[in-house]
């Protein structure tokens, strides 16, 4: 249920450019819209930034710009994906997601009132993860120049372990876990984009996965690295990891399969699904002896209920990413190109 | 002088859907041009995010997105802009700039070498700033969605200090300083986007500021508020401030006076000086005992050696700014409306 939007729509009921000069119009848009919804004390403080307390020696500093299209699709919208984008990027660093900013880009005439869906998604979508937004900006462009919203979401996370989760930690013999099945997120926005129905509607799967992530940390998991699977999907997020960390990564593509649904879609649309974008699911390097405490810990939370092993990592050929097909054949995997999925995210 | 751009003109002369995808030309863009200026080791390693030390108590977060057109104007580009606009926003927040995110937005299409310049424009403006690109991320939109390049830069600063930097701070009889003189920026570009040519040309003014707001801090004077004077100009910045403190601001049109080219060029568009944008100017309330102090420390930095004191605060008329003119009348000043001066920066 959204609340009525505060801006009086028969005055103004499209963005125009002069909301985004500076002047009354953007002070009006600020304080009567965006600090209805995004009330933390920092940010109704007005100033040119937050000034925030830091009492953790190690933060986590990430950025993501979100140009999705369409704005809002089965399962979710540009807010709140540009909320648990970053919050997500935020915890593979293997933070707890504590402060956003959020920075629009608007397209004059973008009706008022879809502004205002977004701005209470994003509100919704801070409050299920657990983020404070401390500042923002808000650019206006003109019509054609733009495509209705674009929005920046920065995030800083609090690191509460000695723990170095990265690429480059990956170590022989880790187990590769990924969260649940991957590919929604691609379905559902293209599905939406292309005007394409499926038997049975696809939802994306953005949702925040901090949760999970603090609870493996919280079990004393060594976690060696963390990878959500977003643009370029299951298959590009390996390849990075193994060329980084030098090793070799062995997958299985019957553990790695996508839904039946979202595998029939891919098929119909001619897609891989392991190149297919999720938005709430992630990859886990994790030594052997902790994947049994590992996954009863994923099971714990709703988002990686349908976590499983995939693969393992080996010494050699390093850098090389190789999936067992179900036909029993070897393949190696390479980097998203060629297929190009724009503004998935 | 700008090096040769690392990306092979021949092959990839403009930016392409599939730069934006994740997949192997985002890769290529990112470590063959983005990671030639932006050497960071933190931004190197490659991973969903930064991970920073904070030996600081307190830190500044602040986000600004950047959408100026022209691209390139006398003085500046996008990329310095980008820099600089947030580097000032830490440090109106009496906050030293540390870590910058860098969030492009890129059109299909963009000439690659134009993108080249813009990226090495940062590099140099985040040397000139002492600051360094920590992580990143780029988006691509199909022609027509975009205008060739947003960026959205994200920053924090450390706090190495007690005060309290802010507009609720300001107390009465405190003295308003102007770092210097106000309305280049504005004037730059749009001159450059109207195409229109000044006798003598106006280079926009675009330039960090932390050095000069870090001298004041070292130099012990209890600085209350700070604020740089963007879009809106002197007179939105001081209403904004005034409303804040809840206190009445009276400042002199002779002393805020802009360079006689500035002035004119503004009478020629039609504009009041007193609106237009600055990305190099700041404003500064201090006790009155410490304005020679504050004005000898300001005088020792080339981008504030125009300061000048500008007027005082008084308790009422609560929330007002009034100026007092050269004819010797006085004008209650209001926020920028109706003369729409859109995407300056």
């Amino acid at each position: 249920m959204i609340p009525t939007c505060p801006i009086p729509l028969d005055r103004y009921p499209i963005v125009t450019l002069a909301h985004g000069d500076g002047g009354r119009l953007t002070h009006q848009l600020v304080q009567g819209m965006f600090q209805r919804v995004f009330t933390d004390r920092e940010l109704l403080r007005a100033h040119d930034g937050a000034v925030l307390e830091t009492p953790w020696s190690r933060i986590a500093f990430t950025t993501d710009s979100f140009v999705v299209r369409p704005l809002f699709f089965p399962g979710g919208d540009i807010g709140r994906l540009a909320i648990h984008g970053t919050v997500n990027d935020l915890a593979m660093c293997g933070a707890r997601p504590r402060h956003l900013s959020v920075g629009f880009i608007l397209e004059e005439g973008l009706a008022m009132e879809t502004l205002w869906r977004i701005v209470c998604s994003m509100g919704e979508a801070a409050e299920e993860a657990g983020v404070a937004i401390v500042t923002g900006d808000t650019k206006v462009v003109e019509r054609g120049k733009g495509d209705g919203v674009y929005v920046n979401t920065t995030g800083i996370g609090s690191l509460e372990h000695e723990l170095e989760i990265h690429p480059a930690t990956v170590q022989r013999d880790d187990v590769v876990l990924l969260s649940g099945d991957p590919g929604r997120h691609g379905i559902a926005v293209l599905a939406a984009r292309e005007g394409l129905a499926f038997e049975n509607e696809i939802e994306s799967d953005v949702a925040p996965l901090a949760a999970p992530v603090l609870g493996l940390l919280d079990a004393g998991i060594d976690v060696h690295c963390l990878r959500d699977v977003t643009r370029g999907g299951v298959a590009t997020a390996l390849v990075e990891i193994a060329e980084t960390a030098k090793l070799a990564i062995a997958i299985s593509e019957v553990a790695i399969s996508s839904d039946p649904a979202v595998a029939g879609a891919a098929e119909v649309l001619g897609l891989d699904p392991l190149y297919l974008a999720s938005e709430g699911r992630f990859l886990a390097f994790i030594p052997a002896a902790q994947v049994g405490d590992a996954l009863a810990v994923l099971a714990r939370h709703d988002v990686s209920r349908g976590a499983r092993t995939i693969g393992r990592v080996a010494a050699t050929p390093a850098g090389e990413v190789s999936l067992d097909t179900t036909l029993g054949t070897t393949r190696v995997l390479d980097r998203l190109a060629g297929a190009t999925l724009p503004r998935i995210c």
